[in-house]
């Protein structure tokens, strides 16, 4: 298989660094042989070719069986009203690669229940994933850009769905809802836009074709407020581009650290993108000191979404259950690990 | 001075109940002559005028010095595809009292701590006032709709700002931190959006013009987990509606139940719209237990803003403190005091 990793920016090269010996490991003890390509993406490809993300690299991407992602944006570049910005690299790959569904499992370790600031009673049993609609609604809607009218400068961006992109996004979350409780949350925000409507009536539909899995709507700000007060009746939660961003950053605050999570970009074929939740931390980059987890369980996941291989993938997330549970912590668990050492003890756990 | 009174459906009509009479009581004690009148709108004025907002409603509000409102819809009204729905009506009313500005403060009372789902060492000195625009953004941008494109079913909405309309709020934003600690959080999402991108550049101008006060920029999936892991270092948080919305019903997590918590919108001149953040708990409507604490907080800020009663609304507020100091309590903060009982134990503390 071969896999493309872009370390990007910040701590990203450090995290993915770590990520691929887990990988390689993992390869070397069941017999698989992976080929890793390294590209650049990101603000270092603005640095080296002016652009985020050349052709050539989305060809690559396009080309393998997965791309592991470290993080992209850093101070360099971070000018939101540049015309070239990192984060475009993102978003071209997404939409390049046409990975509509970015699933975000949020589990909160029980020793890791302090360092969470959710109170422990609500933290017991969570264990959500959310699916994040990834190449529609906002982000990409046209038209979006500026103009005058009446004398006035005006911005605008357009939020919007068509059936099929609704569709086949909530298919994926009761297919997923299917091997897990049973039980979908649909998040829009049907009593004031239209394309919630669309989507409500669509999840509405999908829903009577599935009576197995248990369906309900509830409106984004509702599920904001339920997310830190009961995230443990939460299950499957799906929703459009723009909420699921706000919600899954919000939702990582109950593992006590975004640095623990991990996220699967999918489509219907082709490679599979797999980056952590977090950031590219500009302020620990190079230390050595960010935490691997992230992304050690995005590689988990890139085990099991683009490779199917199900076994390997459990078998590194419960080396790192394993490490936590035992103690080991990078320091934004409050632990003294860097990122290699961290990466040390779970590679020590893989059986 | 005139008020208008919406009492709306579901726990609207007990809870605007109790907030007249705590003003009546400060009228009484002042020597104020308020006069209320009281008029139908959500679902209520679906079930008799066939509209959320009749046009006759909508002249008495913008004809008033105030206007008090409970809270609109419920399971009667519930279905977000109807043509008639009791949120137009609250849509209807901000866009016509043209209040853009949405303010909805979010303080812990000590005593409420442990009601709280994040922990208490967290929530010491939290004291946020989050500042929403109103009339613009996803909610009211056009175009919005449906249409049918290449054989698919397509809906839309329009994010869309005016320099004039991101400027009128961040300068309130700004006017009131000035009175606060002096910093301003603006919250946007300008590394995808191109209404972000024109709003942090407004708002970058203002904060060069305003040197005396902070200002800085957070993406909005920062902000969603700031506020529950750093509240404390919150003060005034300026942002457009959608966002606004989300991030307001996340943040009265903070104050243990959203039945504590007020808002007052605002406009350039005319009458402020006052609610409660809450909203109909049709599971609790008619029951006389919902917690009364948000309307009449809601008055307070009526008094101030609407009515330039600045140490009547102080009086009015510490009332309030003073009950929950007492230990009174109402169902949803795990008391036994109805709505009525509520009431009675902040007007015996009215000074
Ligand atoms: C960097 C940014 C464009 C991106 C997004 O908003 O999707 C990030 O916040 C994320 O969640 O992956
Ligand atoms: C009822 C709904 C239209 C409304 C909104 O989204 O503004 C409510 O959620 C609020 O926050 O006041």
């Amino acid at each position: 298989a071969k896999i493309v990793v872009l370390p990007g920016d910040g701590i990203g090269p450090e995290v993915t660094e770590q990520a691929v010996r887990v990988l390689q490991v993992v390869a070397r003890k069941e017999g698989h042989s992976f080929a890793f390509s390294e590209r650049l993406m990101g603000g270092c490809s603005i640095d080296a070719h002016g652009v985020a993300l050349t052709d050539e690299v989305l060809a690559d991407c396009k080309a393998s069986s997965a791309v592991l992602l470290g993080a992209v944006g850093g101070p360099k570049w971070d000018d939101p009203t540049a015309k070239v910005r990192p984060e475009q690299g993102l978003l071209g790959l997404r939409k390049g690669l046409g990975v509509f569904a970015n699933l975000r499992p949020v589990r909160v370790h029980p020793a890791l229940v302090d360092s969470s600031p959710i109170k422990a009673d609500r933290l017991a049993g969570v264990d959500i994933l959310v699916i994040r609609e990834l190449t529609g609604g906002l982000y990409f809607g046209q038209p979006k850009g500026r103009d005058t009218r009446n004398g006035a400068e005006r911005a605008f961006d357009t939020l919007e769905y068509s059936d099929f992109e609704v569709r086949r996004v909530v298919e994926l979350a009761f297919r997923l809802a299917k091997g897990r409780k049973k039980k979908v949350t649909s998040v829009d925000k049907a009593n004031v836009l239209e394309s919630s409507r669309l989507w409500r009536q669509i999840a509405t539909a999908i829903g009577k074709a599935n009576p197995d899995v248990a369906l309900d709507h509830m409106l984004v700000d509702t599920a904001s407020m339920r997310l830190v007060t009961s995230p443990a009746t939460m299950d499957v939660v799906v929703t459009e581009n723009m909420f699921g961003d706000i919600l899954t950053d919000e939702a990582s605050v109950l593992a006590g650290s975004m640095g623990m999570l991990p996220s699967a970009s999918i489509g219907a074929t082709g490679p599979g993108l797999y980056e952590p939740i977090h950031g590219s931390a500009p302020d620990i980059a190079g230390k050595g000191i960010a935490n691997p987890v992230g992304t050690i369980l995005s590689a988990a996941m890139l085990l099991r979404h683009s490779l199917g291989l199900e076994a390997e993938a459990a078998s590194v997330e419960r080396a790192v259950d394993q490490a936590i549970t035992d103690g080991c912590r990078t320091g934004d668990l409050g632990g003294k690990l860097g990122t290699k050492a961290m990466a040390d003890e779970i590679v020590k756990r893989l059986e």
